[in-house]
């Protein structure tokens, strides 16, 4: 069976004992996290989120992109987000190549001459750091607003706290 | 208390009996989903995805931005995903407001002039079609890369296929 043929399976069974249908789009809690695409980071065990209850943005490494400001801006003047955790985790991939290196296999393997940034980072700790200047940085955020950094243990399950939070803007 | 303290605190428990310490990078499965920061969408939870299946992306709307190409390249070429699920949901957020009316309540909440696309949209269905060919029209992705677009129903839990899984570049 195809990956989506066994996400639309698992999916029926998940409908077939839902009862969370009332709730209203803003979330629950005041909440948003930022953190990486890994397949080990779930967001929602780890840190305790019900459905309901928070925003979630995820990309490569968890970063501060134009785009995750960009639902960080929906998110907190539209539906009330006022704490935004970013979370960056151990063992991830985007520590383990560099730009010229993803560059070259795409080159290589699909004939196509990407011009990205693909803002791989050598140190979760450090780019977590970055990131939280990043937000921090930017104008626009509702008064109010905070941003925390953490770093995720894959091998533990553990986060623990690298910029307290920290009012933005 | 604060939502960073509860996450924490909430961590805390999850990692006392964390037993996943061993999972590696690369998704168990080939399976990439993207889809929208709603705190109702809990992909790990509707999609049967176990901690170490899958990457997950997500942003305002599930939409297929430059940052999610970026994410999907990096997760494909490095990391072996070769199944990308495009959901987005029913009553989203991003059919709520229009582009104006966010930069109108940044300008007089926080006096600042933000030139953005919020990549707002009406109709889940259409926007997952869209972003399903914009990612079947980049180039670059690997031999074998597919796409799919599916919504989600937040009233039900269930989710349908809108774009059966069709190759990529």
């Amino acid at each position: 069976m195809s990956e989506i043929g066994r996400i639309e399976e698992a999916n029926d069974r998940f409908a077939a004992s839902f009862d969370r249908g009332e709730l209203e789009i803003p979330p629950a809690r005041p909440l948003l996290v930022l953190t990486c695409i890994d397949a080990r980071v779930d967001p929602a065990a780890a840190f305790g989120l019900e459905i309901g209850d928070a925003h979630v943005v995820r990309n490569a490494g968890g970063r501060a992109t134009d785009d995750a400001i960009r639902s960080m801006l929906i998110s907190s003047w539209l539906l009330g987000t006022r704490e935004f955790a970013v979370v960056h985790h151990t063992d991830c991939g985007m520590t383990k190549f560099t730009d010229d290196v993803l560059r070259d296999m795409i080159r290589d393997g699909a004939g196509v001459e990407v011009d990205m940034d693909f803002l791989s980072f050598a140190d979760p700790e450090e780019s977590t750091r970055q990131d939280v200047d990043t937000i921090r940085a930017t104008k626009g955020f509702p008064e109010g607003a905070a941003v925390s950094g953490h770093v995720y243990d894959v091998r533990t399950g553990r986060v623990h706290q690298v910029v307290p939070p920290t009012p933005v803007g």
